[in-house]
């Protein structure tokens, strides 16, 4: 979906191709249940409620404008299978219903503890992170390791064409590592 | 869609991430009309037709190996509303429904004659195209500039982590300019 | 050379790894004469002239703010066999001792003219061109076609990482095009 | 200097961009110390003992091959000022002079003791380090923590044209992160 459908203000948005890829790689169904943590504008919570139409979306966002422009453009999309919450993760995860999906859009620092709560509540739920910080890459890494687990780890550069005096010049994005661990492929368990 | 869910041959296929952000440029609706052309293996057909699940998709490739692997991959997701037509297009196009959506992800020369055809068929048609090309681009360019059009452009660049004696190493893919032209956008009338 | 040795106004500046790549495909003898085409704050143009200490380089720049600062620079590096030149190509190089290198950052639409002005003053000096334009890419390509030859295409893209709350995050750059032209290695006769 | 001029075995070789790009973060002197540590083919050695004419260059590299090839290399370059060493560091680097300059291009697992050791030489070394792998990338991470230093990280992906049937496709190169630590910027003593 468009970046412009979207009502945005000072929080920095998921770009329409990283949230295309992401989406693509949480392989949702029509009845999942998502966690998407740091939701920031909302944009991947709706155009995930508006596919798994049978399910429900659990956006969780620590800053208040995030929360409030999530919640209009919910409104705006008419999506009624979505719950805004404001909070810090893990906490404010803790007494949602089990997921089969999770998204983390940003983790506050506390990527292992996210990952450790979503998959006490279902071992096998997928999860995709995207990740702009060499930090949190590394954080991944450690998780990943500890449990001795593979993950599919892509990193996506976008260029966008911006006109300028009849010139189109080429203006890059920041590039994003989009990263999916699936504990069904690696014999389960989360 | 994972590509490995895909049947493939010797044949280069759209890789899953550019796919992703091709369908999410393509909007699709659910009774869409879509051309695939230069459709190789089928993978953007075949999302595509599971999504426009009341409309159809016509996926024209040159290539018999191609049309056969596209065919096999249609039987596999069990996809009805997909017609694989072993042709050139533009000719291969000619008596087909008018489409409100056009996927072009190879032209063989013809890039022109086959939008022509296109916007002749329905003026409003929106297009994308996967460009490897830099003469592709060029040609892209010239269109839009005898029509006076802007179009979407982005370049995306992936890169995907393979596993090497305890290493992730990142592995780059081939850059892709995904370009999205909306005749709605310049004033109608393709 | 880092980017921060240069004095910068608001005039864009080639970055320092575009520079360190383009200045290795010119492949400078000590005693090269070279054209900086475009030079803008002059960072190409005094790297250049360091190393080619017998030669000299001749930079054109239509921006009196550009000229100011390229001079500017050449003063704190102490580089004497630097001329800096207020103009537009191609008429700003008439008057110049034909060159073996030639440098093209900017070309203000008047690409082939300043290629055809460079090869008949010198048909075997070898070329480099930096492209963040789509048309100017398109430019080259026609080029190229006209005189049936090859040149050696990368695209780089660099994304650099920023500090921000204790976490890097990479930044991206504008992906730049960087174009190598040699006559010689075409048969020669520019 | 273009990839085509060394000789080439099976060994992976730094790409003349990504080298241009990593000669020009060290900063070398005319009477420098580098060190080249995982030395390949010898390419980076050879640029570099090229322009620090009155220095050394010291190359490390654990494959046979690759000394063999980076021998052939200093050979045909004619260059005097390189001594290429089978070997593993950090002990092959030891009995070694202090350097001023060192080069990570392959550290075997071992980035942090050949760090230290270069350090202990000379605090004030400046490092440059080619990384490929998310486990080096996170290696380098630890040993900044550790000191509470910061370094310049850059990543950089280039793609190249190749010509196949009239056409000229961008085929994407392997991106790598290009790292500086210079102790002097970090209030010195490595």
């Amino acid at each position: 979906m468009n970046d412009n459908h979207f009502i945005r203000g000072s929080i920095p948005m998921t770009k329409s191709e990283v949230r295309a890829v992401s989406l693509s790689k949480l392989e949702l169904k029509r009845d999942s249940i998502l966690y998407d943590v740091g939701a920031g504008t909302g944009s991947v919570a709706i155009e995930a409620a508006l596919y798994a139409e049978k399910g429900h979306v659990y956006a969780v966002e620590q800053k208040e404008e995030g929360c409030r422009l999530a919640r209009q453009n919910q409104e705006k999309f008419g999506v009624e299978n979505l719950t805004v919450l404001e909070g810090i993760a893990p906490q404010a995860l803790e007494g949602l219903p089990a997921p089969d999906r999770v998204f983390i859009g940003g983790s506050g620092g506390k990527l292992a503890d996210i990952l450790n709560l979503a998959w006490k509540k279902n071992p096998l739920a997928r999860v995709v992170i995207n990740v702009i910080a060499l930090e949190t890459l590394a954080a991944v890494g450690e998780v990943l390791k500890s449990r001795r687990w593979e993950a599919e780890i892509v990193s996506v550069q976008v260029a966008r064409a911006k006109k300028m005096g009849g010139y189109h010049l080429m203006q890059g994005q920041n590039p994003v590592y989009i990263i999916t661990i699936d504990p069904a492929e690696n014999g389960g368990e989360g």
